[in-house]
């Protein structure tokens, strides 16, 4: 509600207990197909939630949700680029518009922080470090481009712990892609990432790299269609969904 | 290659050996996302195996297919109605035809049969019998309507264990979705099949059921589309793939 009446327009992680948060792409319709193809394609990184029809705008997943005033901040692409930021789409509402919810990490880093193991971003109260990697996608229709990934470190001996712990959520992009040397996957300089905040690797810790939901973000405005909108990275839809749900 | 060169145009149940047989639905692209999304809603009776784009005509799960030429018979139907059957739809192509494979009955049956168990419609050398049914498909876009399903009779005791093989191939139907009383689900005559052909069932024997391939086709014909293609029943895509590949 405080998000609907945008008193709250800030970040999500945090904020919403063991409920699921959710990912953000609405597209014309015209675009639906290549994007639920691509989606299909690619379930590590693009794992769809639910799909709300051309003009929907409730989803099943929040009781009196509207996905137009319930995200706290919405980005607006038009032809690849950005150009507005805002906390309300009612007035850029159109009946030809789809609905894409995509399963987001903070699902299993829930489950991660339940097993008693410090995420290393959160205690420091930043944003999860996030890398455009050499990973190719499958690519669908007009979408193509390179999986894009999140990283936390974590000491040598919790690599396997972290790896069946969210191994355990498919649904929510799943175990990792690749653990170890960044330079494997393309990654230049793990110090500077393309999306969210560095972070430190100490030298008893070793990166681990998952799937993340930017990627169909990334993968979209490749296409530069003609209108793209998104949640602004952190800035998630809530459900009334436990996150114990989409345990396999 | 004797069904491409149009020599077998007869049904192709027992003649893939162990390779897995797919169901068949070509549709216009501006079908194409109600009818994805509607798989993705259905997968018990719509589970994917590929999706062939706008226009491709090559399964990447059968060498040097041509999916206009590689099926022994095709239903044309026209706004809901068959207005044709022909072994070869090269002439018919159009560049914004999508093309779905699906998984079919056929697979678990091979593995039913390499346990052991009879079944009858098999031995007795006549088609599955299908029926409608009461119960609803989720709908998505233009596309609704009920569940088409197979019935093969079993012994009793033999029932957990036939549920139990097809439990194995999530992606070809999996488990029945009934098993008894034909009342339950809304067949009012089990002597009388919608589809295919009657089978006896004996006293000690309780008909089982199946979500079936042929519900894509009784819901895409309800939507009354200006076309869809598909192979006519009995008649599959013969496909590379091993049966035991969709064992889960």
């Amino acid at each position: 509600m405080a998000i609907r009446t945008g008193e709250h327009t800030g970040p999500t992680s945090g904020i919403s207990g063991d409920k699921v948060q959710a990912n953000l792409a609405i597209l014309p319709k015209e675009y639906a197909f290549d994007f639920l193809l691509f989606a299909m394609r690619n379930n590590k990184p693009v794992p769809i939630i639910e799909v709300l029809e051309a003009g929907e705008f409730v989803s099943k997943y929040a009781k009196n949700s509207d996905i137009r005033t319930d995200v706290p901040l919405y980005n607006i692409y038009k032809h690849g680029e950005l150009t507005e930021t805002v906390s309300d789409i009612t007035k850029y509402w159109r009946d030809d518009f789809v609905t894409f919810l995509i399963g987001c990490s903070f699902t299993f880093e829930q489950a991660i922080l339940d097993a008693g193991i410090n995420i290393k971003h959160i205690d420091e109260e930043r944003n999860v470090a996030m890398y455009k990697t050499n990973i190719e996608t499958v690519p669908a229709g007009i979408f193509s481009g390179e999986t894009v990934v999140s990283m936390r470190p974590f000491k040598k001996d919790l690599v396997d712990k972290v790896t069946s712990i969210t191994n355990e959520f498919p649904g929510m992009h799943g175990g990792p892609v690749h653990a170890g040397n960044p330079a494997d996957i393309g990654i230049e300089n793990i110090n500077i990432p393309d999306y969210g905040d560095a972070i430190e690797i100490a030298p008893d810790e070793v990166p681990v790299f998952w799937a993340c939901g930017v990627t169909p973000q990334n993968v979209v405005l490749n296409a530069k269609p003609e209108i793209l909108i998104s949640h602004a990275p952190g800035h998630m839809f809530i459900t009334d969904i436990n996150n114990e749900e989409y345990k396999d």
